[in-house]
């Protein structure tokens, strides 16, 4: 089973990645953009064929390893094999 | 307009962050876990309200400064604003 997680900070806390990106890109000339925020993005390959079961498994890698709640916030999204 | 972008190593470049992901997670106790790959997320606000506009923009910024386009590949998604 395959299960796409992102890690996004949260609203409020400083993202000095997504500011250089938007500091690069007015440098390069480009306008019109307004925010950009960077985060995480974990492609895994679960042995379980559960979609349950990959779910709750991934949400504790996000809780135990992936995110710091502290800051992150994240999000699971099981996708089907085949 | 809201777009999201993905980016992600090719298939065949290896990924030490995603193995030391995997690694972690062995020595944690976790088990079932075949494979995880790192990339990265965008989050990025534009001006414009155009659908296709949007999309051209993200396209040419991810050749341009996102993505590394000799091992990374990546993706676009326009997220609708209301």
């Amino acid at each position: 089973m395959k299960v796409q997680v992102h890690t996004t900070l949260k609203e409020g806390v400083l993202d000095p990645q997504g500011k250089a990106v938007e500091a690069a890109l007015n440098n390069l000339g480009f306008s019109g953009i307004n925010r950009i925020r960077q985060g995480k993005l974990f492609d895994i390959d679960l042995d379980t064929d559960s979609k349950e079961e990959a779910e709750k498994l991934t949400i504790e890698i996000c809780k135990v390893l992936l995110a710091n709640m502290v800051i992150e916030d994240y999000s699971v999204k099981v996708i089907q094999d085949n």
